[in-house]
């Protein structure tokens, strides 16, 4: 466990040994199932998350938990004062759970997520349950690739409240109505089959959706049961597809993060972006050229070019 | 205007004329006000944003708003059915209003909005309200930028739906209490005077807290007016610092995106991508191994040949 959370650290601090550690487990990853689940904050996500851990727990399970929702009470969210709540897993060592602070330049978030997820995998944990915001772009990015999509709605919050990336509807393979024992949960569930009906996919199952009322533990078995249906059914489970995305994802986010360390250390090193951002702050440039001059530098003649050396 | 919505669909579509047309308007930007709102879904920013329109108005200001909070009235917000809310200046060819989609890649929420405000900019809206979501990492970057930044609240929530992330009490410049007839509003004052006290920065004046109830129009004329003081006081304004950030944040974007094209274009294109892909799905090879490969493929020998070559 303390290997695990080490290496998560480094994962997140990015230092070059947590490459190598990445490289020498990846071709063991791959074993767990990822559960995403995603939903506006105040759904109670947390919750039921914490409560659907007690269910594999039961079932024998030692499962692995990313939090990447500044909401949740994984991460220990809340912006007012730092009342850590309380955690019922948090002697259990075999529950992991990681919270992702945010980072630094663009897709960090993803990458640190997919990191850890292979780091949990490896280390035996399974399933592993990604906790998200539905509402951020870099969020919707991390839980799309997960394994099953669960979207977490409660009744009577308005639209407002409610409001989710139009994304996540597309990507959702289960809805999860939280405190279904509120008034207007009946009426949000006749909404959401008439928005699915209209959605109609004949490539996919029509998303079930499940109710549940995760602070008195009801209806969190069935949906345990119902993610292990769905990754099981022989249309439903896109698994094979969800971890080509997922591959796509990674190279693509680790190619970007690898090529703009080259631009920094390279062309944009010592006072070379400090200047480079004057002269835009002042209009001398545009960010435009700007950025094709770089190019320019790092690629020397651009791939083309680049083919004739080699 | 149609000129203007024109240029910022080929903005959002990434067209190569976009490029062109924004450079060649490159140097007559800067001049716009830009400021940003944000907050949790359900604190009412539309509301406000809609109110604090009109009152500009009252002064003969042109308005342009950017809307990229997904729950927003002026994005169309809402995930249940498609009410597009009514927009009270729609016929105001003074006001324009644009609601960013998020888009593809990463990053590419941050450079469509940036790029819009220059074309807002130059086409005379100032000031350029901007109007986020709180919660996802590329909504606050997207706003962290902005000449001002202004935080929406809202009592009797909860923390866990006020859930804000850390960073953007950092950059708040201004908080506002919407909804400030609600119970609550004075202890969310309290706290939250409380939590400024404890986060007190000597180089920065502490962040005023002002009240609104924004459907009574209460509370609006003065965030205007604190918002100008704000841009206006000596140490406050801080508008060359954000301006040299907000450079450079659009600097590496772009950069970010060319390289990626450049990559995609180049080593990738054809079936390289999807060949890698599946190279990863099966785990014959890890996302770092893949990228370096493609690195070598793109920069030759490195930063440092290239340097050699040049």
């Amino acid at each position: 466990v303390r290997a695990l959370a080490r290496g998560i650290s480094q994962v997140e601090e990015g230092v070059p040994q947590a490459i190598a550690l990445l490289q020498s487990i990846f071709p063991r990853t791959g074993n767990a199932t990822v559960v995403g689940l995603t939903g506006s904050p105040g759904s109670g996500k947390s919750t039921l998350v914490d409560r659907l851990i007690a269910t594999y727990r039961e079932q024998g399970h030692r499962v692995g938990v990313v939090a990447v929702d500044p909401s949740s009470a994984f991460s220990g969210g809340a912006i007012l004062g730092d009342r850590v709540r309380m955690q019922s897993h948090a002697t259990d060592a075999d529950v992991f759970i990681r919270s992702m602070a945010t980072r630094g330049f663009l897709g960090g978030l993803a990458r640190a997520t997919n990191d850890s997820i292979d780091l949990m995998d490896v280390a035996g944990y399974d399933p592993i349950l990604v906790e998200t915001v539905g509402v951020g772009q870099d969020e919707v990015e991390v839980v799309k690739t997960a394994d099953v999509v669960v979207v977490v709605l409660v009744p009577g919050m308005g639209d407002d409240i409610q409001a989710i990336k139009a994304g996540i509807l597309e990507i959702a393979d289960l809805f999860v109505i939280n405190k279904a024992d509120r008034p207007g949960a009946d009426r949000l569930e006749a909404e959401l089959q008439y928005m699915l009906a209209l959605a109609e996919n004949p490539e996919r199952p029509r998303p079930r959706i499940l109710t549940t009322v995760a602070t008195e533990n009801r209806g969190v078995t069935e949906l345990r049961d119902e993610i292990q249906t769905h990754l099981q059914s022989p249309g439903g489970g896109q698994r094979e597809a969800r971890r080509r995305e997922r591959a796509r994802a990674r190279l693509l986010t680790v190619l970007s993060d690898r090529l703009m360390e080259r631009a920094l250390r390279g062309p944009l090193a010592g006072e070379a972006l400090d200047e480079l951002v004057e002269e835009i702050a002042s209009r001398n440039t545009d960010p435009y050229s700007a950025a094709e001059r770089i190019l320019d530098q790092l690629l020397g003649g651009g791939p083309t070019a680049r083919t004739e050396d080699t």
